[in-house]
C-alpha cells in the first residue's frame, strides 16, 4: 500500500525563492498544491514562469488567483504613477518602494483559505530573513504571529488541527539557497525574479530584485543562468 | 480651523451589523472608507445593499473588491453544489456550512492592505461573539491575534504606527445593536442579512441569518423592516 502523501499550499510567485521551496517540499514528500496570483504587478511574466515551474515540478494542482491590489496602489509594483528603481549602484536601505502593503498577508490569507478546503495542515513560503529585502512581512516575527492567528481562524484549527506556515529558507543566503535548488535539479532559467522582466521574462539586470539575484549566484560560485535583456 | 478627521477603513457587507458599525464610525468622528468583496457569494443583493449604505451614510470613498474565494469552494455560500440550509426550527450548533474558509482573515488583510495605503491606522469589523455564528474567525481571540499580527505587517508599524482593530459589536446582544443603529438613524430596511436573498434583497426569511436577525427585532421590541419574499 502506498503511504497517503500529506497536501500542501505553496505560495510559487515565478522566482528563485519559491521554486525552490516548491522542490524542497517536494523532496520532503508532501503533495504540493501551487497558488500563484495577478495582483496587478507590472512584472507579468512571473506568471508565466509560476505556470512553468509547478508544471515541471508536478504539482497536484496549480491556481492563479486574480486579486485587486492594483486598486489601492501604493507600490511601484503595482502602480503606474511609481516606477520601478533600476541602475542603482547600491540596494536601497529601508523598506523600498517595491513593498507591496500587506502582501504577504493577503498571500498566506488565500493560502490559508485553499489549505482549510484541502484539509492540508501546511502552508510553505519563501521568504528570507538573511539577504534581507526591507519588507517587514519577510521577518519572523510575522510569520510567527500569522501561525498563530491561522490557528485562531479557522475550522480545522477549532477541530484540533495545528496550521504550520514553513519558511525553509528563512535562514538561509541566496549562494545557499541556489545551490539547494540546483541539487534538487532546480533549472533556474525558468525563474523570473526582476521587477522590471519584459513579456519574454527577460531581467532588466539593475532593480533591486536582479541585484541580489546577481550576487547569489556569484557568491554561489555558479554561471549565471538568467535571460537578461 | 477644521479638525483633521482621522481616517479608518470599515468592513461594509451589506448586512445590519456592518450597517451599525459604519455609522457608530461615523458617529465617532472617523473619514470612513468603505471596503465590499464580490467573494462569488450567491446573496449578491448585499452588494448592492452595501454600496447603498456606503453612500446613505457618506463615506469618503466605497470599494468592492473581487475575490476568488469561488475557486476553493468549501462552503454553502460560494459553492453550488453545497445548498444553504432553510427552514431549520433551530439555528445551527457547531461550524455550519455557511462558513467560508478564511474570509474575515482575508477581509483584513485586504483592510489592511488600504489601510496602510491611506496611512490610517484604525480598522472596523462588525463580528459578534454574543449571538455566535459558530464561526471561528468571529472571536475576540481572532480578532487580538490578527491584530498583533498586522502590527508586525506593515510598513507603517515598522514606522512607530499602532493599527487597532475595532470591534464595537463584539459584546453586544442582536436586539442591543438595533437599537444601538436605530439611535444613530440606520434605516435597516436597507440592509440585507440573508444568506439566500433574492436579486431584489427580499429575504428568505428562514436561514439562520434570518432566523438570528428576527429574533433580534423580537427582543428589541421593534417592528421587523426587513422586506421578506
Amino acid at each position: 500500500m502506498g503511504k497517503i502523501k500529506k497536501k500542501a499550499v505553496l505560495l510559487v510567485s515565478g522566482g528563485l525563492d519559491s521554486a525552490t521551496v516548491l522542490a524542497m517540499a517536494r523532496a520532503e514528500g508532501y503533495e504540493c498544491y501551487a497558488l500563484s496570483f495577478d495582483y496587478g504587478q507590472k512584472h507579468r511574466a512571473e506568471l508565466d514562469a509560476a505556470k512553468n515551474i509547478a508544471q515541471r515540478l508536478g504539482v497536484k494542482e496549480q491556481q492563479t488567483l486574480h486579486l485587486d491590489l492594483n486598486v489601492f496602489g501604493g507600490s511601484a509594483l503595482t502602480d503606474d504613477s511609481i516606477d520601478v528603481p533600476a541602475a542603482q549602484k547600491e540596494i536601497t536601505q529601508g523598506i523600498p518602494v517595491t513593498y507591496v502593503p500587506a502582501r504577504n498577508t493577503i498571500f498566506l490569507s488565500m493560502a490559508l483559505a485553499w489549505a482549510e478546503v484541502l484539509q492540508a495542515d501546511d502552508i510553505f513560503i519563501g521568504v528570507n530573513a538573511v539577504d534581507y529585502s526591507g519588507y517587514p512581512d519577510c521577518r519572523p516575527e510575522f510569520i510567527q504571529s500569522f501561525e498563530t492567528m491561522a490557528n485562531l481562524a479557522t475550522k480545522v484549527a477549532v477541530e484540533g488541527h495545528h496550521l504550520k506556515i514553513h519558511t525553509p529558507l528563512i535562514d538561509m543566503t541566496k549562494a545557499q539557497i541556489i545551490k539547494a535548488g540546483l541539487e534538487l535539479g532546480i533549472d533556474y532559467s525558468m525563474t523570473v525574479s526582476c521587477y522590471a522582466a519584459n513579456e519574454q521574462g527577460r531581467a532588466c539586470g539593475v532593480c533591486d530584485s536582479c541585484q541580489l539575484r546577481r550576487r547569489g549566484f556569484e557568491a554561489a560560485g555558479i554561471a549565471d543562468p538568467t535571460l537578461y535583456l
